[in-house]
Protein backbone atom coordinates (compact mmCIF):
# COMPACT_ATOMS: atom_id res chain seq x y z
CA UNK A 1 0.00 0.00 0.00
CA UNK A 2 1.41 3.50 -0.95
CA UNK A 3 -0.88 5.98 1.47
CA UNK A 4 2.35 8.63 2.31
CA UNK A 5 2.75 10.96 -0.61
CA UNK A 6 5.29 13.94 -1.05
CA UNK A 7 5.25 16.18 -4.13
CA UNK A 8 7.98 18.18 -4.72
CA UNK A 9 9.00 21.58 -6.38
CA UNK A 10 11.64 23.70 -6.74
CA UNK A 11 14.27 20.80 -6.30
CA UNK A 12 15.77 23.17 -9.18
CA UNK A 13 14.64 26.51 -7.98
CA UNK A 14 14.23 28.23 -11.64
CA UNK A 15 11.91 24.89 -12.87
CA UNK A 16 8.92 26.81 -12.67
CA UNK A 17 6.35 24.61 -13.49
CA UNK A 18 6.27 22.35 -10.78
CA UNK A 19 7.07 25.66 -8.35
CA UNK A 20 3.70 26.20 -9.67
CA UNK A 21 1.61 23.46 -9.40
CA UNK A 22 2.73 22.75 -5.83
CA UNK A 23 2.26 26.60 -4.74
CA UNK A 24 -1.11 26.36 -6.00
CA UNK A 25 -1.77 23.07 -4.20
CA UNK A 26 -0.02 24.23 -0.96
CA UNK A 27 -2.29 27.88 -1.50
CA UNK A 28 -5.96 25.99 -2.79
CA UNK A 29 -5.60 22.60 -1.45
CA UNK A 30 -4.79 19.30 -2.52
CA UNK A 31 -7.43 17.69 -6.24
CA UNK A 32 -10.49 16.22 -3.24
CA UNK A 33 -10.00 12.72 -5.39
CA UNK A 34 -7.35 11.89 -3.58
CA UNK A 35 -8.03 12.16 -0.20
CA UNK A 36 -7.47 8.28 0.53
CA UNK A 37 -3.77 9.53 0.28
CA UNK A 38 -1.74 11.43 2.81
CA UNK A 39 -0.43 13.86 0.37
CA UNK A 40 2.03 16.81 1.55
CA UNK A 41 3.54 19.50 -0.99
CA UNK A 42 7.03 20.98 -0.63
CA UNK A 43 9.30 23.65 -2.39
CA UNK A 44 12.72 22.00 -1.25
CA UNK A 45 14.83 25.03 -2.53
CA UNK A 46 13.38 28.11 -1.27
CA UNK A 47 16.84 29.92 -1.22
CA UNK A 48 17.20 28.95 -5.21
CA UNK A 49 13.67 29.72 -5.84
CA UNK A 50 14.25 33.25 -4.10
CA UNK A 51 17.17 33.67 -6.42
CA UNK A 52 15.38 32.32 -9.19
CA UNK A 53 18.24 29.80 -10.37
CA UNK A 54 18.76 25.59 -10.28
CA UNK A 55 20.78 26.02 -7.03
CA UNK A 56 23.05 28.37 -4.78
CA UNK A 57 26.08 26.09 -4.39
CA UNK A 58 25.39 22.64 -5.47
CA UNK A 59 22.91 21.46 -7.32
CA UNK A 60 20.56 19.58 -4.98
CA UNK A 61 19.43 16.65 -7.02
CA UNK A 62 23.33 15.17 -6.87
CA UNK A 63 23.00 15.10 -3.00
CA UNK A 64 21.19 12.26 -1.90
CA UNK A 65 24.30 9.88 -1.70
CA UNK A 66 25.25 8.19 1.20
CA UNK A 67 28.43 9.91 1.96
CA UNK A 68 26.56 13.25 1.33
CA UNK A 69 23.85 12.75 3.76
CA UNK A 70 26.27 11.39 6.45
CA UNK A 71 28.43 14.17 6.39
CA UNK A 72 28.23 16.26 8.78
CA UNK A 73 31.17 18.84 8.18
CA UNK A 74 29.51 20.10 5.31
CA UNK A 75 29.80 23.95 4.73
CA UNK A 76 27.24 23.62 1.31
CA UNK A 77 24.28 24.84 1.30
CA UNK A 78 22.62 22.00 -0.93
CA UNK A 79 23.95 19.32 1.27
CA UNK A 80 22.98 20.45 4.33
CA UNK A 81 19.54 21.10 2.78
CA UNK A 82 19.70 17.30 1.43
CA UNK A 83 20.49 16.44 5.18
CA UNK A 84 17.00 18.00 6.61
CA UNK A 85 15.37 16.72 3.75
CA UNK A 86 15.69 13.31 4.39
CA UNK A 87 15.17 13.28 7.61
CA UNK A 88 11.53 14.96 6.51
CA UNK A 89 10.56 12.71 3.54
CA UNK A 90 13.20 9.43 4.66
CA UNK A 91 15.44 8.63 5.56
CA UNK A 92 16.57 7.04 2.55
CA UNK A 93 16.46 3.56 3.00
CA UNK A 94 13.50 3.29 6.03
CA UNK A 95 11.22 6.28 4.56
CA UNK A 96 8.34 7.83 6.32
CA UNK A 97 7.24 8.27 2.64
CA UNK A 98 6.31 5.57 0.58
CA UNK A 99 6.39 7.95 -2.55
CA UNK A 100 8.08 10.82 -3.43
CA UNK A 101 7.32 12.46 -6.52
CA UNK A 102 9.65 15.61 -7.88
CA UNK A 103 8.74 17.53 -10.50
CA UNK A 104 11.16 19.13 -13.09
CA UNK A 105 11.36 20.59 -16.21
CA UNK A 106 14.16 21.03 -19.19
CA UNK A 107 14.70 23.21 -22.22
CA UNK A 108 14.79 19.71 -23.86
CA UNK A 109 11.76 19.39 -26.05
CA UNK A 110 11.05 16.12 -23.88
CA UNK A 111 7.51 16.55 -23.96
CA UNK A 112 5.56 14.87 -20.48
CA UNK A 113 8.53 12.42 -19.23
CA UNK A 114 8.32 9.86 -16.35
CA UNK A 115 11.73 8.99 -15.03
CA UNK A 116 11.65 5.78 -13.43
CA UNK A 117 14.70 4.55 -11.52
CA UNK A 118 14.09 0.48 -11.39
CA UNK A 119 11.81 -1.39 -13.15
CA UNK A 120 10.15 -3.32 -10.47
CA UNK A 121 6.11 -4.31 -10.22
CA UNK A 122 5.24 -1.03 -8.78
CA UNK A 123 6.95 1.32 -11.11
CA UNK A 124 6.30 -0.79 -14.35
CA UNK A 125 2.76 -0.96 -13.60
CA UNK A 126 2.85 2.97 -13.34
CA UNK A 127 5.00 3.45 -16.89
CA UNK A 128 2.24 1.36 -18.51
CA UNK A 129 -0.66 2.84 -16.47
CA UNK A 130 0.93 7.04 -17.33
CA UNK A 131 1.49 5.84 -21.18
CA UNK A 132 -1.87 4.09 -21.44
CA UNK A 133 -3.81 7.63 -19.81
CA UNK A 134 -1.22 9.76 -21.75
CA UNK A 135 -0.30 8.41 -24.79
CA UNK A 136 2.06 11.48 -25.70
CA UNK A 137 4.07 10.60 -22.67
CA UNK A 138 7.70 8.91 -22.50
CA UNK A 139 9.13 6.78 -20.20
CA UNK A 140 12.60 7.01 -19.10
CA UNK A 141 14.25 4.16 -17.00
CA UNK A 142 17.62 4.99 -15.87
CA UNK A 143 18.15 1.95 -14.17
CA UNK A 144 22.08 1.51 -14.82
CA UNK A 145 21.99 1.02 -10.96
CA UNK A 146 20.13 0.22 -8.27
CA UNK A 147 17.47 2.34 -6.78
CA UNK A 148 19.17 3.76 -3.66
CA UNK A 149 22.76 4.46 -5.44
CA UNK A 150 21.27 7.12 -7.35
CA UNK A 151 22.17 11.03 -5.67
CA UNK A 152 18.46 12.10 -6.69
CA UNK A 153 15.88 13.82 -4.00
CA UNK A 154 13.40 11.27 -4.80
CA UNK A 155 14.76 8.89 -3.59
CA UNK A 156 14.26 9.55 -0.31
CA UNK A 157 11.34 7.95 -0.70
CA UNK A 158 10.64 4.15 -0.64
CA UNK A 159 9.56 4.75 -4.26
CA UNK A 160 10.93 7.58 -6.22
CA UNK A 161 9.59 9.33 -9.52
CA UNK A 162 10.66 12.34 -11.90
CA UNK A 163 8.36 14.51 -13.63
CA UNK A 164 10.11 16.15 -16.31
CA UNK A 165 8.72 18.17 -18.49
CA UNK A 166 10.06 20.14 -21.82
CA UNK A 167 10.72 22.46 -23.35
CA UNK A 168 10.23 25.30 -21.09
CA UNK A 169 13.10 27.95 -19.99
CA UNK A 170 14.41 28.51 -16.99
CA UNK A 171 12.52 30.85 -14.67
CA UNK A 172 9.47 31.18 -16.86
CA UNK A 173 6.21 29.30 -17.46
CA UNK A 174 3.95 28.14 -19.82
CA UNK A 175 0.65 26.75 -20.34
CA UNK A 176 1.43 23.79 -22.50
CA UNK A 177 4.44 22.91 -19.97
CA UNK A 178 2.50 23.49 -16.69
CA UNK A 179 -0.77 21.19 -18.18
CA UNK A 180 0.76 18.85 -19.19
CA UNK A 181 3.00 18.92 -15.86
CA UNK A 182 -0.36 18.96 -14.16
CA UNK A 183 -1.92 16.03 -16.07
CA UNK A 184 0.96 13.59 -15.19
CA UNK A 185 0.80 14.27 -11.41
CA UNK A 186 -3.22 13.42 -11.89
CA UNK A 187 -2.48 9.90 -13.58
CA UNK A 188 0.39 9.53 -11.21
CA UNK A 189 -1.62 9.67 -8.14
CA UNK A 190 -5.23 8.09 -9.74
CA UNK A 191 -2.43 4.96 -10.65
CA UNK A 192 -1.57 5.04 -6.65
CA UNK A 193 -5.26 4.96 -5.56
CA UNK A 194 -5.67 1.88 -8.52
CA UNK A 195 -2.97 0.17 -7.70
CA UNK A 196 -3.76 0.62 -3.03
CA UNK A 197 -7.66 -0.55 -4.36
CA UNK A 198 -6.07 -3.49 -6.75
CA UNK A 199 -8.58 -2.15 -9.35
CA UNK A 200 -5.88 -1.82 -11.95
CA UNK A 201 -7.05 -2.39 -15.63
CA UNK A 202 -4.66 -5.07 -17.46
CA UNK A 203 -2.13 -3.09 -19.45
CA UNK A 204 0.04 -3.80 -22.33
CA UNK A 205 3.77 -3.65 -23.01
CA UNK A 206 4.50 0.42 -23.43
CA UNK A 207 7.16 1.53 -25.02
CA UNK A 208 10.09 2.91 -23.22
CA UNK A 209 13.94 4.58 -23.11
CA UNK A 210 16.81 3.22 -21.54
CA UNK A 211 19.27 6.51 -20.83
CA UNK A 212 22.74 5.40 -22.48
CA UNK A 213 25.17 8.20 -22.39
CA UNK A 214 25.86 11.73 -22.50
CA UNK A 215 27.58 13.09 -25.96
CA UNK A 216 29.48 16.41 -25.37
CA UNK A 217 29.71 19.11 -28.27
CA UNK A 218 33.02 19.15 -30.41
CA UNK A 219 35.39 21.08 -28.85
CA UNK A 220 39.07 22.69 -30.42
CA UNK A 221 42.42 22.41 -28.93
CA UNK A 222 41.88 25.30 -26.61
CA UNK A 223 38.87 23.73 -25.46
CA UNK A 224 36.47 26.26 -27.26
CA UNK A 225 32.99 24.60 -28.56
CA UNK A 226 33.26 24.61 -32.41
CA UNK A 227 29.66 24.08 -32.81
CA UNK A 228 25.91 23.93 -32.31
CA UNK A 229 23.36 21.05 -32.01
CA UNK A 230 22.07 20.91 -35.48
CA UNK A 231 18.79 22.93 -36.07
CA UNK A 232 17.68 19.35 -37.88
CA UNK A 233 18.17 17.71 -34.52
CA UNK A 234 17.03 20.74 -32.22
CA UNK A 235 13.73 19.63 -30.39
CA UNK A 236 13.48 16.09 -32.14
CA UNK A 237 14.00 14.55 -28.47
CA UNK A 238 13.07 10.73 -28.20
CA UNK A 239 13.23 10.73 -32.39
CA UNK A 240 15.48 8.32 -34.43
CA UNK A 241 19.30 9.57 -35.24
CA UNK A 242 21.02 7.02 -37.22
CA UNK A 243 25.35 6.66 -38.04
CA UNK A 244 26.15 10.53 -40.01
CA UNK A 245 22.69 11.84 -40.08
CA UNK A 246 23.42 15.55 -38.79
CA UNK A 247 24.38 15.93 -35.06
CA UNK A 248 26.05 19.26 -34.80
CA UNK A 249 26.52 22.53 -37.40
CA UNK A 250 29.68 23.95 -37.05
CA UNK A 251 29.94 27.57 -36.36
CA UNK A 252 32.04 27.65 -39.87
CA UNK A 253 28.76 26.21 -41.68
CA UNK A 254 29.69 22.17 -41.76
CA UNK A 255 27.20 19.45 -40.69
CA UNK A 256 28.52 17.51 -38.49
CA UNK A 257 27.15 13.76 -38.54
CA UNK A 258 26.37 11.17 -35.55
CA UNK A 259 29.96 9.10 -34.82
CA UNK A 260 27.71 6.27 -33.35
CA UNK A 261 27.21 2.85 -34.57
CA UNK A 262 23.83 2.44 -34.42
CA UNK A 263 20.43 4.39 -34.34
CA UNK A 264 19.88 5.93 -31.17
CA UNK A 265 17.00 8.08 -29.00
CA UNK A 266 18.58 11.95 -28.15
CA UNK A 267 16.68 13.67 -25.38
CA UNK A 268 18.04 16.16 -23.23
CA UNK A 269 19.16 17.84 -26.37
CA UNK A 270 20.46 21.24 -25.33
CA UNK A 271 19.31 21.10 -22.00
CA UNK A 272 20.34 24.66 -20.41
CA UNK A 273 21.60 22.85 -17.43
CA UNK A 274 24.31 21.44 -18.35
CA UNK A 275 25.14 23.66 -21.48
CA UNK A 276 28.29 24.64 -19.30
CA UNK A 277 29.24 20.88 -18.85
CA UNK A 278 29.33 20.87 -22.24
CA UNK A 279 26.63 18.44 -22.72
CA UNK A 280 24.89 18.27 -26.07
CA UNK A 281 22.42 15.44 -25.35
CA UNK A 282 22.05 11.95 -23.95
CA UNK A 283 21.94 8.69 -25.93
CA UNK A 284 19.19 6.12 -25.17
CA UNK A 285 17.65 2.78 -26.55
CA UNK A 286 14.54 1.79 -27.39
CA UNK A 287 12.42 -1.27 -25.43
CA UNK A 288 9.16 -2.58 -24.53
CA UNK A 289 8.20 -2.14 -20.30
CA UNK B 1 30.16 58.70 -42.37
CA UNK B 2 29.88 55.65 -39.87
CA UNK B 3 33.54 54.30 -39.76
CA UNK B 4 34.14 52.96 -35.83
CA UNK B 5 31.82 50.21 -35.25
CA UNK B 6 31.66 48.29 -31.78
CA UNK B 7 29.46 44.81 -31.49
CA UNK B 8 28.88 43.93 -28.03
CA UNK B 9 27.55 40.24 -26.84
CA UNK B 10 27.47 39.56 -23.23
CA UNK B 11 25.52 42.68 -22.36
CA UNK B 12 23.47 40.04 -20.01
CA UNK B 13 25.57 37.50 -19.53
CA UNK B 14 22.87 34.29 -20.03
CA UNK B 15 22.00 35.43 -24.12
CA UNK B 16 24.32 32.90 -25.83
CA UNK B 17 23.97 33.73 -29.41
CA UNK B 18 25.48 37.25 -29.11
CA UNK B 19 28.24 36.29 -26.59
CA UNK B 20 28.75 33.00 -29.13
CA UNK B 21 28.84 35.32 -32.38
CA UNK B 22 31.06 38.03 -30.68
CA UNK B 23 33.67 35.23 -29.43
CA UNK B 24 33.60 33.72 -33.11
CA UNK B 25 34.92 36.98 -34.42
CA UNK B 26 37.27 37.94 -31.60
CA UNK B 27 38.47 34.34 -31.70
CA UNK B 28 38.29 33.94 -35.63
CA UNK B 29 38.62 37.43 -37.08
CA UNK B 30 35.90 39.70 -38.45
CA UNK B 31 34.46 39.02 -41.89
CA UNK B 32 36.59 40.93 -44.50
CA UNK B 33 34.19 41.70 -46.46
CA UNK B 34 34.07 44.50 -44.04
CA UNK B 35 37.31 45.72 -44.39
CA UNK B 36 36.60 48.92 -45.26
CA UNK B 37 35.28 49.57 -41.31
CA UNK B 38 37.04 49.58 -38.17
CA UNK B 39 35.07 46.95 -36.08
CA UNK B 40 36.15 45.98 -32.27
CA UNK B 41 34.22 43.05 -30.66
CA UNK B 42 33.49 43.03 -26.78
CA UNK B 43 31.92 40.76 -23.93
CA UNK B 44 30.45 43.40 -22.31
CA UNK B 45 30.08 41.95 -18.72
CA UNK B 46 32.44 38.70 -18.10
CA UNK B 47 30.97 38.47 -14.29
CA UNK B 48 27.82 37.95 -15.56
CA UNK B 49 29.07 35.45 -18.62
CA UNK B 50 30.93 33.19 -16.43
CA UNK B 51 28.29 32.69 -14.17
CA UNK B 52 25.78 32.36 -16.30
CA UNK B 53 23.39 35.28 -14.92
CA UNK B 54 22.11 37.94 -16.99
CA UNK B 55 23.49 40.38 -13.97
CA UNK B 56 25.94 40.28 -10.92
CA UNK B 57 23.83 42.97 -8.83
CA UNK B 58 21.98 45.05 -11.34
CA UNK B 59 20.94 45.11 -15.02
CA UNK B 60 23.90 46.71 -16.66
CA UNK B 61 21.86 47.48 -19.74
CA UNK B 62 19.51 49.68 -17.34
CA UNK B 63 22.29 51.90 -16.32
CA UNK B 64 23.34 53.95 -19.23
CA UNK B 65 21.54 57.37 -17.56
CA UNK B 66 23.39 60.05 -16.77
CA UNK B 67 22.81 60.16 -13.48
CA UNK B 68 24.14 56.37 -12.92
CA UNK B 69 27.33 57.44 -15.47
CA UNK B 70 28.00 60.12 -13.03
CA UNK B 71 27.85 58.44 -9.58
CA UNK B 72 31.56 58.35 -8.48
CA UNK B 73 30.50 56.65 -5.22
CA UNK B 74 28.49 53.77 -6.30
CA UNK B 75 29.55 50.21 -5.10
CA UNK B 76 27.27 48.61 -7.52
CA UNK B 77 29.03 46.22 -10.19
CA UNK B 78 27.39 46.99 -13.40
CA UNK B 79 27.39 50.96 -12.92
CA UNK B 80 31.01 50.83 -12.18
CA UNK B 81 31.04 48.41 -15.62
CA UNK B 82 28.98 50.74 -17.18
CA UNK B 83 30.89 53.76 -16.29
CA UNK B 84 33.99 51.87 -17.84
CA UNK B 85 31.92 50.97 -20.72
CA UNK B 86 30.75 54.38 -21.67
CA UNK B 87 34.66 55.75 -21.61
CA UNK B 88 35.61 52.68 -23.73
CA UNK B 89 32.66 52.65 -26.26
CA UNK B 90 31.54 56.92 -25.77
CA UNK B 91 31.32 58.46 -24.02
CA UNK B 92 28.13 58.75 -24.34
CA UNK B 93 26.71 62.11 -26.29
CA UNK B 94 30.29 62.77 -27.80
CA UNK B 95 31.59 58.68 -28.90
CA UNK B 96 34.63 57.57 -30.08
CA UNK B 97 31.86 54.51 -32.25
CA UNK B 98 30.09 55.75 -34.80
CA UNK B 99 28.12 53.07 -34.00
CA UNK B 100 27.24 50.50 -31.22
CA UNK B 101 25.53 47.23 -32.43
CA UNK B 102 24.25 45.37 -28.88
CA UNK B 103 23.33 41.71 -29.24
CA UNK B 104 20.64 40.29 -27.69
CA UNK B 105 18.35 37.06 -27.39
CA UNK B 106 14.79 36.84 -25.64
CA UNK B 107 12.82 33.69 -24.51
CA UNK B 108 9.91 35.34 -26.32
CA UNK B 109 9.26 34.51 -30.03
CA UNK B 110 10.20 37.52 -31.60
CA UNK B 111 12.07 35.83 -34.54
CA UNK B 112 14.71 38.59 -35.65
CA UNK B 113 14.00 41.96 -34.16
CA UNK B 114 15.86 44.95 -35.07
CA UNK B 115 15.47 47.96 -32.36
CA UNK B 116 16.10 51.23 -32.79
CA UNK B 117 15.42 54.22 -30.55
CA UNK B 118 14.76 56.84 -32.90
CA UNK B 119 14.14 56.79 -36.29
CA UNK B 120 15.82 59.65 -37.75
CA UNK B 121 17.19 59.15 -41.30
CA UNK B 122 20.16 56.36 -40.89
CA UNK B 123 17.94 54.54 -38.78
CA UNK B 124 14.67 54.99 -40.75
CA UNK B 125 17.26 53.79 -43.67
CA UNK B 126 18.47 50.52 -41.57
CA UNK B 127 15.64 49.48 -40.37
CA UNK B 128 14.27 49.55 -44.73
CA UNK B 129 17.39 47.62 -45.70
CA UNK B 130 17.24 45.16 -43.01
CA UNK B 131 13.86 44.37 -43.71
CA UNK B 132 14.34 44.81 -47.52
CA UNK B 133 16.96 41.73 -47.27
CA UNK B 134 15.52 40.23 -44.27
CA UNK B 135 11.66 40.23 -44.73
CA UNK B 136 10.98 37.64 -42.06
CA UNK B 137 12.54 40.44 -39.34
CA UNK B 138 10.91 42.62 -37.39
CA UNK B 139 11.70 46.32 -36.38
CA UNK B 140 10.42 48.15 -33.42
CA UNK B 141 11.10 51.44 -32.38
CA UNK B 142 11.22 52.67 -28.44
CA UNK B 143 11.46 56.49 -29.62
CA UNK B 144 9.19 57.33 -26.66
CA UNK B 145 11.81 59.28 -25.31
CA UNK B 146 14.98 61.32 -27.02
CA UNK B 147 17.97 58.77 -28.08
CA UNK B 148 20.30 59.83 -25.14
CA UNK B 149 17.51 59.57 -22.20
CA UNK B 150 17.50 55.77 -22.92
CA UNK B 151 19.20 53.62 -20.38
CA UNK B 152 20.20 51.24 -23.43
CA UNK B 153 24.18 50.03 -23.64
CA UNK B 154 23.80 50.73 -27.03
CA UNK B 155 23.10 54.38 -26.54
CA UNK B 156 27.34 55.12 -25.85
CA UNK B 157 27.30 55.29 -29.79
CA UNK B 158 26.45 58.19 -31.79
CA UNK B 159 24.05 56.06 -33.21
CA UNK B 160 23.03 52.56 -31.09
CA UNK B 161 20.94 50.09 -32.06
CA UNK B 162 19.85 46.43 -30.33
CA UNK B 163 20.09 42.98 -32.13
CA UNK B 164 16.85 40.98 -30.27
CA UNK B 165 16.64 37.04 -31.47
CA UNK B 166 14.75 34.63 -29.93
CA UNK B 167 13.37 32.36 -28.81
CA UNK B 168 16.30 30.99 -27.62
CA UNK B 169 15.77 30.30 -23.62
CA UNK B 170 18.60 31.85 -21.21
CA UNK B 171 22.03 29.89 -21.04
CA UNK B 172 21.41 28.02 -24.39
CA UNK B 173 22.65 28.22 -27.85
CA UNK B 174 20.10 27.24 -30.36
CA UNK B 175 21.59 26.88 -34.00
CA UNK B 176 18.11 28.80 -35.55
CA UNK B 177 18.58 31.52 -33.30
CA UNK B 178 22.08 31.71 -33.58
CA UNK B 179 21.45 31.75 -37.46
CA UNK B 180 19.15 34.72 -37.36
CA UNK B 181 21.64 36.62 -35.28
CA UNK B 182 24.41 36.44 -37.24
CA UNK B 183 22.60 37.04 -40.59
CA UNK B 184 21.21 40.26 -39.15
CA UNK B 185 24.43 41.33 -38.11
CA UNK B 186 25.66 41.16 -41.31
CA UNK B 187 22.47 43.09 -42.72
CA UNK B 188 23.37 45.99 -40.17
CA UNK B 189 27.26 45.56 -41.53
CA UNK B 190 26.34 45.66 -45.21
CA UNK B 191 23.77 48.08 -44.73
CA UNK B 192 26.68 50.87 -43.18
CA UNK B 193 29.15 50.30 -45.96
CA UNK B 194 26.37 50.95 -48.26
CA UNK B 195 25.49 53.91 -46.31
CA UNK B 196 28.79 55.56 -46.32
CA UNK B 197 29.58 54.37 -50.03
CA UNK B 198 25.99 56.43 -50.93
CA UNK B 199 24.92 53.10 -52.81
CA UNK B 200 21.75 52.63 -51.03
CA UNK B 201 18.99 51.34 -53.39
CA UNK B 202 15.26 53.11 -53.03
CA UNK B 203 13.64 51.40 -50.06
CA UNK B 204 9.89 51.36 -49.91
CA UNK B 205 8.65 52.46 -46.50
CA UNK B 206 8.41 48.93 -44.13
CA UNK B 207 6.35 47.62 -41.42
CA UNK B 208 6.86 48.68 -37.76
CA UNK B 209 5.49 47.99 -34.60
CA UNK B 210 6.02 51.49 -31.87
CA UNK B 211 6.42 50.16 -27.93
CA UNK B 212 3.45 50.81 -25.69
CA UNK B 213 3.30 49.49 -22.71
CA UNK B 214 4.21 46.65 -20.43
CA UNK B 215 0.78 44.13 -19.02
CA UNK B 216 1.29 42.49 -16.09
CA UNK B 217 -0.16 39.16 -14.91
CA UNK B 218 -3.61 39.22 -12.87
CA UNK B 219 -2.74 38.72 -9.30
CA UNK B 220 -4.71 37.98 -6.37
CA UNK B 221 -5.11 40.22 -2.89
CA UNK B 222 -1.62 38.63 -1.63
CA UNK B 223 -0.11 39.55 -4.56
CA UNK B 224 0.39 35.51 -6.25
CA UNK B 225 0.39 35.27 -9.75
CA UNK B 226 -3.62 33.63 -10.76
CA UNK B 227 -2.72 33.02 -14.53
CA UNK B 228 -0.44 32.29 -16.92
CA UNK B 229 -0.13 33.24 -20.41
CA UNK B 230 -2.89 31.43 -22.87
CA UNK B 231 -1.49 29.14 -24.83
CA UNK B 232 -3.00 30.57 -28.01
CA UNK B 233 -1.40 33.37 -27.14
CA UNK B 234 2.03 32.06 -26.12
CA UNK B 235 4.84 31.82 -29.35
CA UNK B 236 2.76 34.77 -31.08
CA UNK B 237 4.82 37.04 -30.89
CA UNK B 238 3.81 40.86 -33.17
CA UNK B 239 0.18 39.04 -34.26
CA UNK B 240 -2.83 41.11 -33.42
CA UNK B 241 -4.37 40.62 -30.48
CA UNK B 242 -8.10 41.95 -30.52
CA UNK B 243 -10.50 42.88 -27.37
CA UNK B 244 -11.61 39.70 -25.47
CA UNK B 245 -9.12 37.50 -26.90
CA UNK B 246 -7.84 34.85 -24.57
CA UNK B 247 -4.70 36.40 -23.04
CA UNK B 248 -4.60 34.64 -20.16
CA UNK B 249 -5.21 31.07 -18.67
CA UNK B 250 -6.16 31.15 -15.06
CA UNK B 251 -4.84 28.46 -12.84
CA UNK B 252 -8.35 27.70 -12.29
CA UNK B 253 -9.20 26.49 -16.00
CA UNK B 254 -10.74 29.84 -17.36
CA UNK B 255 -9.75 31.71 -20.12
CA UNK B 256 -8.90 35.72 -19.38
CA UNK B 257 -9.52 38.03 -22.64
CA UNK B 258 -7.43 40.98 -23.11
CA UNK B 259 -8.70 44.01 -21.73
CA UNK B 260 -7.62 46.63 -23.92
CA UNK B 261 -9.89 48.59 -26.03
CA UNK B 262 -8.55 48.13 -29.34
CA UNK B 263 -6.03 45.56 -31.27
CA UNK B 264 -2.27 45.18 -30.19
CA UNK B 265 0.65 43.58 -31.10
CA UNK B 266 2.12 41.49 -28.18
CA UNK B 267 5.85 41.31 -27.83
CA UNK B 268 8.19 40.58 -25.32
CA UNK B 269 5.50 37.47 -24.64
CA UNK B 270 6.64 35.29 -21.63
CA UNK B 271 10.39 36.66 -21.57
CA UNK B 272 12.38 35.07 -18.54
CA UNK B 273 13.70 38.25 -17.50
CA UNK B 274 10.77 40.10 -16.75
CA UNK B 275 8.85 36.82 -15.19
CA UNK B 276 10.02 38.16 -11.89
CA UNK B 277 8.31 41.52 -12.14
CA UNK B 278 5.64 40.53 -13.54
CA UNK B 279 5.61 41.60 -16.99
CA UNK B 280 3.27 39.45 -19.01
CA UNK B 281 4.26 41.22 -22.04
CA UNK B 282 4.19 44.66 -24.09
CA UNK B 283 2.08 45.85 -26.50
CA UNK B 284 2.95 48.18 -29.76
CA UNK B 285 0.81 49.77 -32.56
CA UNK B 286 2.14 48.51 -36.12
CA UNK B 287 2.68 51.49 -38.82
CA UNK B 288 4.61 52.22 -42.00
CA UNK B 289 8.24 52.90 -41.18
Amino acid sequence: MIKSVAVIGATHGNEMSGIQLVSNWINHGIPAEYDDLVISCHLANQAALDANVRFIEEDLNRQFTEARLNDENTEVLETKLAQQLNQLLGPKGNAKHDLVIDIHNTTSNMGATLIILEADDFNLQMARYVKHVMPEANILVEDEKPYLDHHYLCTTGSKGVMIEVGAQPQGLLRADVYLATEKMAHAILTFVQLYNDNALPALPQCEAFRFGENILYPMDEQGRRTAMIHGSLQDRDFETLGPEEPAFQAFTGETIGWQGDEVTYPHFINEAAYHKLNVAFATAKRFML
